[in-house]
């Protein structure tokens, strides 16, 4: 054991029958349904169902969960009192931690296999209050908590705006959640996981999640992405920006490459697909989807030789923005689609795997050093 | 790559010239430093300076490291509010999650080589308000910020309690915090070592950490090591429980044994000796401490032939219940002393060795299944 696992590239952390990728033939399945399939026909609060119990759910099932859910929304006073006392300029995902931090503090479930799933499901619906508020909180807005409707994704959306949420905005909307739902162990999944294996409480796992997400190496791909686009700002000026920046400043290309995908990545498809439906009427969503096909094209054409193509990033931004929602939004909204899937490892890794994660360092510092006192140094 | 490593057991995550541990000798250093030396000449200040910067200070260094420390207790308004709002019963590691999350949100520092160990030495005057506060909100105390005295220790003491603290109070506190200041990767080191591995800010790699060390498989062995004695009650009742409980009640002897020492652990002879001093003018910790040598005594004779001895959490209690401190403490006060160790490994990781970490899990799940729709289901 003398040579370093940097960055534990091909260290493999844990099974999963969770999320199967086949990154040279751009395959992304959950639970053996392929990405495309759930999209088309399936839902959010089936997704939820199907990564927590194993299963897509029957009617009835599904009627529970859906219950659940309904019920869960509420969060503690504190939790609210502090997202709307921090400073409107703050970090979002920061609130974040703070929000489940305290709910750690305040529930503090145990790991009980007769209760986890409810714990988990209780964690998804609170995930939607604290987003929403996160970000009306950020906008000036006054709490709002989620309430039930036709859907989770629905009930998201219409307590995060003062405003009708389409039936399209809806489904967009949960579509994106399940496109962003799982991705195996990224940082954000593998920092949860080594707090589960203390088994430390569910609430205090996403809070370790959440903090891996935040650095702008893993959760921040959407945003970069999206601001080329606003530094372009029209169709027309993306060749002469990507000559520029791209080809001679040598400028890395955002929401293009990925460590697994050495194809279009299939999220990347769908987001365009989305974007494109959604941007139909919207004149500034337009402009941003048309600027980003331009970018694409120049983008594959240079880069794709060399395996690199666009990733779930680069179009995801235009539908979040198209929804209403800001740039410094995009990676809450990753997180609140990845919580569930980051539920779903936590409870794989304690129920079917546990065990402590402790690796080891390789000490090369010094040897032994007598103690000088402060006036001899 | 078809191996699973569970646990990431000899996984080698990092080079470190932070730690060196021998287990079979019972050796453990600080930057080539001996654990008994320091404990014996030096303090927790120079401990901050060495882990930090590579060297023991001069007296200029460590005058202008006190400064520093000096002016950095002061936290946002939002981390006193959310630790008194709290019901005085919820946990203390989820309480400090929230305020470290909210200072993630507030301050938000970016990596910057120039500026880390500024704002590694702010988090950990901040860890000593944070800490004391966690402490008198939930014993219903007024809230109270560490001032400049003598030392980090005595400061930390005095905001804790409304008394006066004793030379050898603050010096055994002192003694605490360099005991427990580091031991390499442990799980909590490593929950916060991924989330600096995506360049999030520093203040939330020490949330990644506290949920991480908030699980009872990590931070909570002093609590169980001291509920013991309590159990126990007096000395006389030693030998009995010992027979009852550990040789035909087969349960785990709380506070010994460790992954790495395989002999006495150094830390745990020198809280022995820290206990034994302290509790001369204690009755009721004398009580405990003579509780808890006889049951070393009989813990020793029946598994050190198994390489099971006393680790640093079985009268690391005793100091904290004759400091003044209740059990929940035990894990606040260790997170207290850690979070120097683990900012000196997030930067030692960031500056020399930065890789994103991220993993891969092995797919044992279904193959491609159809997508059937809910009513042939």
């Amino acid at each position: 054991m003398s040579q370093i696992s940097r960055g534990l590239e091909d260290v493999l952390i844990k099974t999963t029958s969770l999320t199967f990728i086949d990154g040279i033939h751009g395959v992304l399945r959950y639970r053996g349904y392929d990405i495309n399939d759930l999209v088309e026909h399936s839902s959010y609060e089936e997704l939820i169902y199907l990564m927590l119990y194993g299963e897509l759910p029957s009617q009835k099932q599904l009627s529970e969960l859906k219950a659940k859910i309904n019920e869960s929304y509420d969060v503690p006073e504190q939790v609210i009192n502090i997202i709307y006392s921090l400073p409107r300029n703050c970090d979002v995902i920061g609130i974040m931690e703070s929000a489940f931090g305290i709910m750690a503090s305040i529930y503090n479930p145990k790991w009980d296999r007769t209760k986890d799933r409810d714990v988990a499901i209780g964690i998804i619906a609170k995930t939607a209050t604290v987003t929403a508020n996160a970000f009306r909180a950020k906008e000036g807005l006054k709490p709002k908590i989620p309430r039930p409707s036709s859907s989770y994704s629905r009930s998201f959306l219409e307590a995060s705006f003062d405003k009708e949420v389409s039936d399209i905005e809806a489904k967009v909307m949960d579509s994106a959640l399940i496109l962003y739902t799982d991705h195996e162990v990224p940082a954000s999944t593998t920092a949860g996981l080594v707090a589960s294996s203390t088994l430390s409480d569910m609430y205090s796992c996403i809070v370790a999640a959440l903090a891996a997400l935040k650095g702008p190496l893993h959760g921040g791909a959407a945003e970069e992405a999206f601001k080329q686009f606003v530094e372009i700002g029209s169709p027309e000026k993306v060749e002469e920006w990507f000559k520029t920046n791209i080809i001679e400043g040598k400028k890395r290309l955002m929401g293009f490459g990925h460590r697994v995908y050495k194809t279009y990545d299939p999220r990347a498809k769908i987001f365009k697909r989305l974007a494109d439906e959604l941007t139909k009427n919207n004149k500034e969503g337009r402009r941003y989807f048309e600027i980003a096909e331009r970018l694409e094209k120049l983008g594959v054409d240079t880069f794709s030789p060399k395996g690199i193509y666009p990733n779930t990033d680069f179009y995801s931004g235009i539908v979040f923005y198209s929804l209403g929602f800001p740039i410094y939004m995009y990676t809450a909204l990753f997180a609140l689609a990845r919580t569930l899937g980051w539920l779903a490892h936590f409870i794989e890794y304690v129920e079917e795997q546990h065990r402590l994660i402790r690796p080891r360092a390789l000490y090369i510092g010094p040897e032994y050093k007598e103690y000088v006192p402060i006036d001899k140094r």
